[in-house]
């Protein structure tokens, strides 16, 4: 919280990022290799996505429960395609209770496969699907290069595990689970992020199919915000997940697993941020209206800090979450500053003036300088704020979104996928190559196919590295 | 969920145990040594827990952050009797990422070190001061015994850490702590527990004074529902926690921990069960109410049904957690044993003749057979239902509280003290002996001091063991 200004994010947007993480206390570097500690406003941001997407989660008929944290290594090697994808991050328990273990135990870096052999014993009949089972927790992968929320050797995640009579049904909850946090990314964190099918190369490791929500940051790279898997019946052999049909036949189960983590809170950083700092989603802020109170003498201090604890106690029982800065011996303009880099949507102003007037300044975190700035009546003030936080809220989902769609190139030469990358931006193109040509186009650009959107334009095109048809459309772009 | 009785409490109450865990659903085996799977059924009971120490904690000024599951060994080794207690149950990463580490990674037993390690970073000057944290975490401590929820290897639990100025500062807030927990176990759990200061020998490892909350299970043993610790300046001292005062010094701070876990679940078994199965306590039971419908033909099925829905809505309207039993293929009889197995405070059953006389029947888990039925009309039902929850609730904690007031025994002599663990009861007992004189006590009854309860009778009296003059009694039991 020194004064020192930020790095502009047009200057280094990586340096940017981490001064904002640190210096907005969101998190706090730790003495472990790859992790970090999230701190209480960091962590504030989680709990309340946490909250909306569990809410959502229950409202689709999902429970949660609680898996081993270890996972016997020999779990792992079940899937022959899971071993492969997850193999290289495991981090490994060898010794418990001053003894070397007869079999390692494996930090679970996703639960896939413990989970999986708990279905084959909860699973009997139809009766029992389907099965729609949450679990909020702690997982590790040892990550080489790690950043602060977006990388890190440990994270907090959900993971949603769910098992199905047919095809169809495992399907039609992968695409429910990836609306719900659609809905969540765009209504509760005002990220506009695209829906879409990841390709063959960039699926989970055993699944069928990977869907994903992808949004753009603010130095136009892609960051993937959850994923929704369509296992098939691949870990229903792997873990012998069966059921007993009405009629009595054995069948194997159709599973499917999505997950999103607290990269998320990195989502929220580098989507709204500017250089002066966090721009906050009204329903993700830890306080969504602070108070400043404005006062040069004792007599004015209790004028003043009077109206603030009025003001502050009716607009929380409004349920709107409100904090005073009560600090002394630091300038209004030092608290304006510090608010601004902790991106609290509304600034609230009083001082001796106002409390003669009956007036308050409100200045919107959104809308810099005078513009943003209002002078209101004390009285009907919870209205005026109510109606100022949705608006905020609207208006950031607004900007990310002209912001990301002034950005995507719509490309129909491999030049013009070089370039449109080269500039930074994404690229939209039709595409019909196979993993290899997906491979080429990566090492040629450092892009990748982040998704195959729902949103297609229709017809047919020709792919821009091959030149077949293609009825698809992807979309290219450097990613986190 | 079979129709075989389950092992009567007197029986075999350790049986008893691990078939309501099991057949209620709580908890499934899991294939890792050490732990289990917390089923939804058992999550919601920890989810009810949760939900209720957050509330007191942030009503308090505690604010929820995250550290790493992770420990570098040598952390671990800086406070000596800290490593002292918790080595023998470390769980260790020796190898990450396919290689071997620098230094092993202690899988977190408790976190005070590397919250210490941040504390020490984060806290300058006395404006930092009191630092409020609590962690929502897993936790592993490689235990050679392991029961579900009692003892596992891996548990989930709350870890509270702060720092304060003076040691009376530090104190009050242990206190405090005790105070929430206590508040959650009689108004949330109906467990009535008993608050007091542990011995020497049964502090928790690094602490200047540890406090507890014990109560009493249907066996009549103890369990230590919660213990929260006032750490001193030891913490302060081993990790560099200090601070400037006012007046430019350099001060170590006074630090405290506090910690309450899943074995709470445990308690809400053992305290409430009976041989029927769980009795749930309302504010805690995942269903408050569940309904049964009855009926023999399609014709009286679309009657009852109707009536069923239409009350179920109207009490979820009221904010009671229903649930409708829609199974079909079984008996009333077996669905009205499945529900009383689970525990669910109320059971409503509707059948033909309710719905034509506008009735429901009402039958309290709490009270068997007919004393506990009533009739009731379907108009102002809801209201009905609100007081027997309030009632329940309040009748759980009073049969608990006379159940455990009717096993105590106030004991003058060792034999006394001797006769009255070896039949199962506790002993309260003047106490002035020495952490070998406990000892003592434990290797001839198998009891040790659960706590020197806060209620002291007043005044002095001979210790029982040493019949030196003392002022303080302690209770004495068998524990888990």
């Amino acid at each position: 919280m020194s004064e020192q200004a930020v790095t502009a994010q047009s200057e280094d947007f990586s340096r940017w990022y981490n001064e904002i993480v640190y210096r907005a206390d969101l998190a706090s570097p730790s003495p472990v290799r790859g992790c970090v500690i999230i701190k209480p406003y960091g962590y504030e941001i989680w709990e309340g996505i946490k909250a909306g997407l569990d809410r959502r989660f229950k409202e689709t008929g999902h429970q949660n429960a609680y898996f081993p944290l270890f996972i016997p290594e020999s779990y792992i090697k079940r899937e022959a395609e899971h071993v492969e994808g997850f193999s290289p991050e495991l981090a490994v328990v060898t010794h418990a209770g001053g003894k070397e273990l007869d079999e390692p135990l494996v930090v679970r870096p996703t639960s896939e496969t413990v989970i999986g052999e708990a279905f084959s014993d909860w699973i009997q009949s139809y009766r029992d699907l389907p099965l729609l089972i949450n679990q909020w927790a702690n997982v590790v992968r040892w990550e080489l290069r790690t950043r602060p929320f977006l990388r890190t050797a440990e994270f907090l995640w959900q993971e949603g595990h769910t098992a199905h009579a047919t095809h169809d049904e495992a399907e039609a909850e992968t695409l429910q689970m990836l609306d719900v946090y659609a809905d969540c990314a765009m209504n509760d964190a005002a990220i506009p992020v695209i829906k879409g099918e990841k390709s063959r190369m960039e699926r989970f490791a055993g699944a069928l199919r990977t869907y994903t929500i992808e949004a753009m940051m603010r130095d136009k790279r892609a960051l993937q915000c959850g994923t929704s898997h369509n296992l098939g019946q691949n870990f229903a052999k792997a873990f012998d997940i069966r059921y007993l049909t009405e009629e009595n036949a054995q069948r194997y189960c159709w599973t499917t697993s999505w997950g999103l983590s607290t990269r998320m809170v990195g989502a929220v950083v580098m989507t709204h941020g500017d250089d002066k700092g966090l721009r906050l989603p009204p329903k993700l802020a830890p306080y969504q209206v602070v108070i400043v109170p404005i006062y040069k003498s004792d007599e004015q201090r209790g004028a003043v800090m009077d109206a603030v604890e009025r003001l502050s106690r009716s607009l929380d029982s409004a349920g709107i979450r409100v904090h005073i800065d009560r600090r002394e011996g630091q300038s209004p303009g030092f608290k304006f500053n510090d608010w601004e880099m902790r991106g609290v949507p509304v600034r609230m102003e009083i001082g001796p003036r106002d409390v003669e007037k009956n007036n308050a300044v409100l200045a919107r975190r959104d809308v810099p300088g005078r513009a943003g700035k209002q002078f209101v009546s004390q009285d009907g003030i919870v209205d005026v704020l109510q109606s100022l936080l949705v608006d905020i809220q609207r208006s950031l989902l607004e900007d990310a979104r002209a912001f990301r769609d002034a950005h995507i190139q719509d490309v129909e030469t491999c030049q013009q996928l070089e370039e449109a990358v080269a500039a930074g931006e994404w690229a939209r193109a039709w595409w019909a190559g196979s993993d290899d040509d997906e491979l080429k186009v990566k090492d040629d650009t450092g892009a990748t196919i982040r998704c195959f959107p729902f949103e297609q334009p229709g017809g047919a095109g020709a792919c821009v590295l091959t030149g077949r048809q293609s009825k698809r459309i992807a979309l290219f772009a450097k990613a986190y």
